[in-house]
């Protein structure tokens, strides 16, 4: 033990768990010496990289010497002017991450306040309130993994500052009704605040063609001004490819936002994330071709995976959880393992309490082939 | 006030100060009209950013979909191995800021701890101590801007849980010797971590045409391996050229920088980050051009502001705190508004606490001599 006399770390350190993030790709290749590898296991954009982002990033290239303007306003206006809410109320981030970080540590006190969510969810915000010693107060969800709001309202009080929803959800790809949302809100104490987690709102809103078909049965951001009580947050890591970039922001009250601009670290945000995603903004066609193929594979994946026995959650996201077929003898685990081992990475769902399901992010159309490929010949080999 | 009735942040929110950046290009630009603008304000690389590293970035331009393994261990690994220490004691982060935000996290428990500085200093420590609601202690500098040890160490006791010391300092440029921050190490109690922010050591530590060559003159970071309560922070952002793109590290005890790796955000570190840090450790050749280039325009600078009867403090960083000539009729604020508005733009030390004086970083030769010419036209002027 190398600290020696200076052992000293907080407790709520000293208890932190670490994230556990899917497999990388350089991990997998050199532990199995593969030369293909599939990884849907990140909810990464199935098509890469944006062209016009890519080439913002070559141009802005030569400016990596210089700082940010701080705060990335023209980014911040940019994201205004498409939600069509006022610039004060963005508050961007190293990846929405950071904003959720923030908007805890703004606004909860240890030993005051607490903290409500669903469980399982997305890990961070159990993950930050650990470690800023909040306490977090989570409601089960229900078997089929869809939302119990009086279970959820149960354990809000006047102390609440902040319920984080994910939606849709991580990892079922559960998507609740946006009226349920509003009700909810309107349900909460007068000094808590709803955050809505839409990192994966893009591929539940795109219907019939269009980017936002469907954006207001599943969102309240189309009402974002009226409703005083709720942030939205929004990431550029998944329609929009620049998960490698950390680019995310939340839409809140403008004073609230304000605040969060004041004490963020002044340059969180990179140079080339705000060149990249001022350009990802701009290049709809890449956007919506995501969507899209997002959509078809989604449909392709869960009909297939139904039709090898597999349960499958029905998803309004880029991936779909699912479990190994009834009786078969591979366990979630085993086939993992298995799949890594053909080069095909997926994300164990351990880390959310959930050992006995596996998640699988929708990939290119070759790429989902060749999973469902792999994943038939292991379920017949047994 | 949009707030409505969600009013609450916490109080160490209400009251943080916002940190006080330089102005960028763009915004005195747009507000002046101008077509050339020098910017000396921000302590960037006056030979702007390496080749290798551009090319690193537009290599890893198709990559930016995917996320960073987390961790980014490669990284980590060639920082080791350039320092000769373990890879486990590397801690990187969303440039050093976030490392020094992370530290005081860690180690500072509000009500509890507290931490010691100097003041005036690098604004960050005490804007984070603040937000985090830890107490901060600062002893004064010197007159000459030296660093009085005996002040400092009145203020330490067996709470203080940090000790920052910027070395070279900012915003004077004083360097103290490493046989100084022994000797105050040394004098520390039992669980006080002296925190080294060596943003700067690059320029001081450069002799005799190697990068290193004063190294053990100024730094603790040959002798790391042996002190066991001292932790050096270093940034790409000045000499290797990387402000815009943020990556930082602190050397640390290895079960510190353990807790460090676990409660960071998972993917802080950005992946082109990630790559164009690893291309600026072997571009030694731009690394070392940038040391130069540097020397060569502090003498200038230096000689030709003394010349100009600019009262100059003595800098071994990458920069130049310095004050109008006794007696002249501009004072520190009309002379940085004069040069703005001639496209020169310098950093107002207001938010040091040091209104008199100005910084002006070291730039290219010709920005140098430009930066000088518009300086004498005004002196000369009134």
């Amino acid at each position: 033990m190398d600290m020696g006399r200076n052992l000293f770390v907080r407790r709520e350190v000293e208890t932190a768990k670490a994230y556990s993030p899917g497999l990388s790709v350089d991990e997998i290749r050199d532990l199995y010496g593969l030369e293909r590898i599939i990884k849907l296991a990140s909810n990464e954009n199935p098509l890469g990289a944006s062209p016009m982002a890519r080439r913002a990033v070559e141009r802005a290239a030569g400016s990596i010497f210089r700082y940010a303007q701080s705060g990335s306003p023209r980014l911040a206006e940019a994201i205004a002017a498409m939600h069509r809410v006022k610039p004060e109320c963005v508050a961007l981030g190293n990846g929405s991450d950071e904003v959720i970080d923030l908007l805890i540590r703004c606004r909860a006190e240890p030993g005051r306040h607490n903290i409500v969510t669903f469980k399982p969810c997305y890990s961070l915000y159990a993950l930050q309130a650990g470690f800023c010693g909040v306490e977090l107060r989570t409601a089960p969800l229900r078997k089929d993994f869809s939302f119990d709001w009086e279970a959820l309202l149960t354990l809000v009080d006047g102390m609440t500052s902040l319920v984080f929803v994910t939606t849709p959800d991580n990892p079922s790809g559960y998507c609740p009704p946006a009226r349920e949302l509003e009700a909810l809100a309107g349900r909460l104490p007068a000094e808590t605040l709803l955050v809505l987690d839409e990192a994966y709102m893009d591929f539940a809103a795109y219907a019939d063609g269009a980017v936002d078909g469907a954006l207001a049965d599943y969102s309240l951001l189309p009402r974002f001004n009226e409703l005083n009580n709720v942030i939205i947050l929004r990431t550029f890591s998944k329609s929009y490819g620049l998960a490698g970039l950390r680019l995310g922001y939340g839409l809140m009250p403008a004073a609230l936002a304000g605040y969060l601009r004041r004490v963020r670290l002044p340059f969180s945000v990179n140079t080339l994330a705000e060149a990249a995603g001022l350009a990802v903004l701009r290049d709809r066609d890449f956007h919506l071709a995501s969507l899209r193929e997002v959509e078809r594979g989604r449909a392709l994946l869960s009909r297939e995976l139904t039709g090898l026995g597999c349960p499958v959650y029905p998803s309004l996201s880029n991936f779909i959880m699912f479990s190994p077929p009834p009786g078969a003898s591979l366990s979630a685990a085993g086939l993992f393992d298995a799949l890594l081992r053909r080069g095909v990475i997926l994300r164990r769902l351990d880390s959310y309490g959930l050992p006995e399901f596996l998640r699988v992010s929708v990939g290119k159309e070759e790429e989902n082939i060749l999973f469902l490929e792999h994943l038939q010949e292991l379920l017949a080999a047994v």
